[in-house]
């Protein structure tokens, strides 16, 4: 059995699978390691496939024809994309780049296996474009803080002020209760604390959040 | 047979129902008017459904929370969208609103009908993720034009694009219109039309701007 073999497993349509189709995803799909700071994809590149993150971070941005860039979201551990393989999906009309921001593996699906899948397969086919809906949820929070802001700056502000009044880095508070304190949804917050954790400023445990990068906090504000 | 059965059929899963699942959405699924300037869906309101436009012009924008617009695109005739089903795609997670930019007729398949479909029918399932595949695509065109383009090409492209959509060199539109068609400010799309003027691009004259030269306008994208 491959190492890779009980990542695949995981993936929502192994079940749905013929023995040949699994065979042939475990012959030809690949394991890849890219230094920190490698690309992993860029606009010039031919297309990728579906990636599986094993390990590391990926940073997904655009670029504009003048070189400005806007990062669209990262890819942590086990979060799998497929804006990397926009030959399969027609609907990505859109160039993005990955580059490794940290030391990164990656198991990828590549094009040639994903392609037929797609379209002989309608459980391959639903969980290709489920990813990119995961995805588009990504952008769109990376939009509407840049659009709009500056929701962070208030959940930050927030923690801040908690972290102070009870001279404690651990504040014992939920979701819903920032959210009333700052007049947002409960939706909201939650979403913009699991960028923070992500982004290693704050910890959540059991009605707890523990301040781990005040001084990061801080620069927020 | 209900008169809007024909465009129910053109969906790619029509064919994979159960006649039991036809009958169903033929039963439930609903034609609604609204008047232009009217709302379609707001942040307060239920989840709707999956929308087919019959006619008309519908605007999908976001509103932050100090009431800034940013719109994201357009559905016209025969255009499907599921970012009014937000209860039933749990991706997604920001709101929109939908507004009748025209006169416009929509057929919905609500809720009620689209959530249970789409945990026992992968056909269905699979194409609610792909038409929001679409509104990504849509979204990140966006993105890249408010992002990354000069304004005059932004001003460019929307007054081509009229143009071509009208198949008319003139435009019945006002600055006001046109700053909130590609999300910037009334007098900078005033400023801009100025230049194009003087530059004997454009001529503007009560609520009609004219396209005097489409080749130069054209060079500007």
């Amino acid at each position: 059995m491959k190492e890779y073999q009980k990542y695949l497993e995981t993936l929502p349509f192994w079940k749905d699978l013929s023995n040949k189709e699994k065979e042939n995803i475990l012959s030809f799909s690949i394991v890849q390691k890219y230094d920190k700071g490698t690309f992993i994809h860029t606009q010039d590149d031919t297309c990728l496939g579906l990636i599986y993150v094993l390990k590391g971070d990926v940073r997904v941005y655009m670029v504009s024809e003048e070189g400005k860039e806007i990062t669209l979201y990262h890819l942590l551990k086990n979060e799998i994309d497929v804006l990397s393989a926009s030959c399969v999906v027609n609907q990505i009309t859109f160039d993005t780049e990955l580059i490794a921001k940290e030391d990164s593996e990656l198991l990828i699906i590549p094009v040639t296996i994903l392609s037929p899948l797609k379209d002989t397969n309608i459980y391959v086919r639903s969980y290709i474009y489920e990813v990119l809906a995961d995805r588009f949820s990504d952008v769109m929070w990376t939009i509407q803080q840049i659009l709009f802001l500056k929701m962070d700056q208030r959940i930050a502000t927030y923690l801040v002020d908690a972290s102070s009044q009870d001279n404690s880095l651990s504040i014992k508070t939920t979701h819903e209760e920032i959210a009333q304190e700052i007049n947002s949804a409960r939706e909201v917050v939650a979403r913009v604390m699991k960028h923070f954790q992500n982004d290693g400023l704050i910890e959540m445990k059991r009605g707890t959040i523990t301040i781990l990068d005040k001084k990061r906090l801080l620069q927020l504000l």
